[in-house]
């Protein structure tokens, strides 16, 4: 797929207040017609959490994180995160994430995704787990 | 590629003095083992430029600016580029950027690029074009 789009994000302080229905998510590839790179900026207030795991069964992620601390669940793991964090998540790797209650700044961050194949050709490779605790839970 | 991996970028505004022989650029890649998805850190000080003009033949790119004002060059087209733009940029396409001279701050982005297979796969992809005048060019 050859040529180029361009669309406009905001500014990273813009970040949390968009995102349609589900504000501080904007998916980049429902924007423009993205190929094989999923893109997503996300936003949260401190304390926030993601509200369930989840995991990807042909999909890598890499989270690249941009501003304010937080902590990802990845497994049985907890791996501290702030601005220039990245943390790379294989397939069949259960995840979650919080912006920890004290940080100074709203956590913000890039999600991309990528499988080997188109996304078209993937599709939905999700699995959620709504139950798990997370490990940061009292 | 299952399991998990993280690495420190630092913050947004290291990545200028970052990126050991090429200072600027930190290769996610090369730090972290990923298995479809490259990430680079980029931040050039105003007036900086690409050096030059390249494409691929098989990764698609895409470009997420963070911080300060700049242009791309792309194919014909140039794109004014600020914190929150994004652009896709598909195979064959050759593309160039630059910070502008009067952005009142370095310009950072990420670049990200996919390619439908595994990056070990993919190999070298890409071809230079470092004779061809930049649009901005006086």
């Amino acid at each position: 797929m050859s040529g180029y789009d361009v669309m406009e994000l905001g500014g990273l302080d813009t970040w949390l207040q968009a995102g349609g229905d589900r504000p501080g998510k904007q998916f980049v590839d429902k924007e423009i017609p993205t190929e094989f790179i999923g893109v997503s900026a996300n936003a949260a207030t401190p304390g926030g959490e993601s509200g369930y795991w989840h995991a990807h069964s042909k999909l890598e992620e890499v989270y690249v994180f941009l501003a304010g601390r937080g902590q990802m669940a990845v497994g049985d793991d907890v791996v501290d995160v702030q601005a220039g964090t990245v943390v790379r998540v294989g397939q069949d790797v259960m995840r979650a994430w919080r912006a920890l209650p004290d940080s100074h700044e709203d956590l913000r961050w890039l999600c991309i995704r990528s499988g080997g194949e188109a996304l078209k050709a993937i599709g939905r490779d999700g699995a959620l787990d709504k139950e798990r605790p997370y490990p940061w839970a009292e």
